[in-house]
């Protein structure tokens, strides 16, 4: 019966987590609807409204909004510093984007395949110096505080993808180099995305540095997910093309740890498929993974997330706000490992 | 004797200025020298110091140094400001280089010439945030004042290159939009440069902002000499490739002035000889300058020049400083104008 009572109460709680979450992301869609992107010169700034208006689920800016309301009576003061976050991410899409040749996203052609290089290099380099400008309305110690750690997450980002670059022709990554590189890659933002909302809250710097750490851990858990449901997810439901890591020789966690705990034969085998770009990539799918699964890489990965998972639920614990607030974040943690809203 | 007297001063003064201005610079490379850019990952970071170290007269922290100089007591307090200013012009080079292809920047290698696309996007990223987080020495309000006014220059060089892009593809360029271009791309962040130093000095806004309009007007006055020297300059002083200009076919104030000013036939010439790309240049040089001459070109483009140096120096007069700054500025502008020293 305590058992039926706490599981209805986490499903009503889950669903109220929910409806905040959809609450969010309308409350940021019609503030960044409301900002005039185009100006002139036009062809600097027509990209930038065409990428910001491609979608997605703007995780990074519901954090921000999140992260006030919990720690703050009015949640949309930070509306500038979450346009500050999905604008400066938007940026790394383009210019990553551009370094990935990937000539879509979201369905949609990419920047330099709509327009040109040129327009992907000048129109992401205003989105980061737009990105700062989001902050001006704060004053001055907020300023500063959101500034530095945008510059301070922003150049990790830099890190993490100089680091995912440098990976494509190493063949001795190890686990703990990858987890480092994801973290600066994508969880530093997730991260400092709920670390704004409590900064703009004037909240105390331990539960800034907390919600910071709780992004963290969530936000590495998500990339690994990530890493898994490319290869184990649904075709139904992950979004993506499954097994696109594969084709695409990306050396994800389930690459690496498979390479690492693999025979002679199947470590050469790996290797053989992951030099290959094929037309036809039916084989070498099934081929890696039937070695994922020999090895047990997706019970180890599905170990990893839960771990960094509960971390994250962990520095909950320790963070001074109410009950039903660390609650809120923990649903949200399980909405987003579940990713379904 | 009055007139001698007057000549006397000023060539002491230049002489004075000269010195000022070396010491500035050897202060500033000596502030550069002390950092330690490359870290990890080094494929990030190399390019950075690669680029910091090639050299260049270091015009605009000189001028945030000079400024500083002026309006406070320590002008070395204004060296992370300073370098802020040269990371970031530094950013523009390698982004630069990139949309315009070019192999060499002063003698050597470009950054993706010498690494490659991805790498001069990744770095140049990484180099305009570190020229934010160069700020963050400055206590709250300057930090703020100082991000403020560098993000708006930012987007302004963002602006003034995409019109730059544009005006390649636009026959119909007047001399006010190429103005504004060379405005926007060059003279805000000379101005710029300047207001930093006075930002760091907490001189008054209305001091801050004439050293601002002097920058401004130099900075024009400056980029129009750069456009009559790339074709009318002595090849020894130069230091470019004499009518570089012309064998690029780049739509500077000397070509949209003579497209104005010339009759149909020399109109055609000028627009056939700006559509091709020649292994040899030499009739096409001497045929464009001809032309240039005729309309009286480069007559027109010193008027112009003198005019923003002019309107530089009056801003001088209602500066509240000592009147030997006022000398010194005025003869930093005559250095500057006449590039040696």
């Amino acid at each position: 019966m305590a058992y039926l009572k706490n599981k209805f109460f986490t499903v009503f709680l889950q669903k109220i987590s929910v409806l905040d979450i959809l609450q969010y992301q309308q409350v940021f869609l019609d503030y960044l609807g409301s900002k005039k992107w185009v100006r002139e010169p036009k062809n600097l700034y027509e990209p930038i409204d065409y990428i910001l208006q491609l979608g997605g689920k703007r995780m990074r800016p519901i954090l921000t909004l999140m992260a006030a309301d919990i720690f703050s009576s009015d949640y949309k003061k930070a509306l500038p510093a979450a346009l500050a976050v999905e604008v400066f991410h938007n940026f790394t899409l383009i210019h990553d984007d551009i370094m990935d040749e990937a000539p879509l996203r979201r369905g949609k052609k990419t920047v330099h395949e709509k327009w040109n290089l040129n327009t992907g290099i000048l129109s992401g380099d205003a989105m980061l110096i737009l990105a700062y400008q989001f902050f001006e309305s704060y004053e001055p110690e907020i300023f500063q505080e959101l500034a530095k750690l945008f510059s301070k997450t922003a150049l990790e980002v830099c890190d993490g993808q100089q680091l995912d670059v440098d990976f494509e022709t190493r063949n001795n990554v190890t686990i703990d180099e990858y987890i480092e590189m994801i973290r600066l890659k994508t969880s530093v933002l997730v991260a400092a995305a709920l670390k704004m909302g409590a900064i703009v809250s004037k909240t105390d710097a331990k539960n800034a540095d907390l919600i910071y750490d709780f992004g963290l851990n969530l936000g590495l858990a998500f990339q690994l997910q990530d890493d898994y449901l490319d290869t184990f997810g649904d075709p139904e439901t992950f979004g993506k093309q499954i097994a696109g890591d594969i084709i695409e020789n990306k050396k994800t966690y389930l690459y690496i740890q498979a390479l690492k705990l693999a025979d002679k034969r199947d470590q050469q085998k790996l290797q053989f498929f992951y030099n290959q770009k094929l037309e036809d990539n039916s084989i070498k799918i099934t081929e890696v993974t039937r070695i994922f699964e020999l090895y047990d890489i997706p019970i180890l990965i599905k170990a990893e997330i839960e771990s960094f998972t509960d971390k994250a639920f962990e520095t909950l614990q320790e963070m001074n706000i109410p009950q039903s607030d660390k609650e809120n974040l923990r649903n949200f943690g399980l909405w987003l490992m579940n990713r379904t809203v």
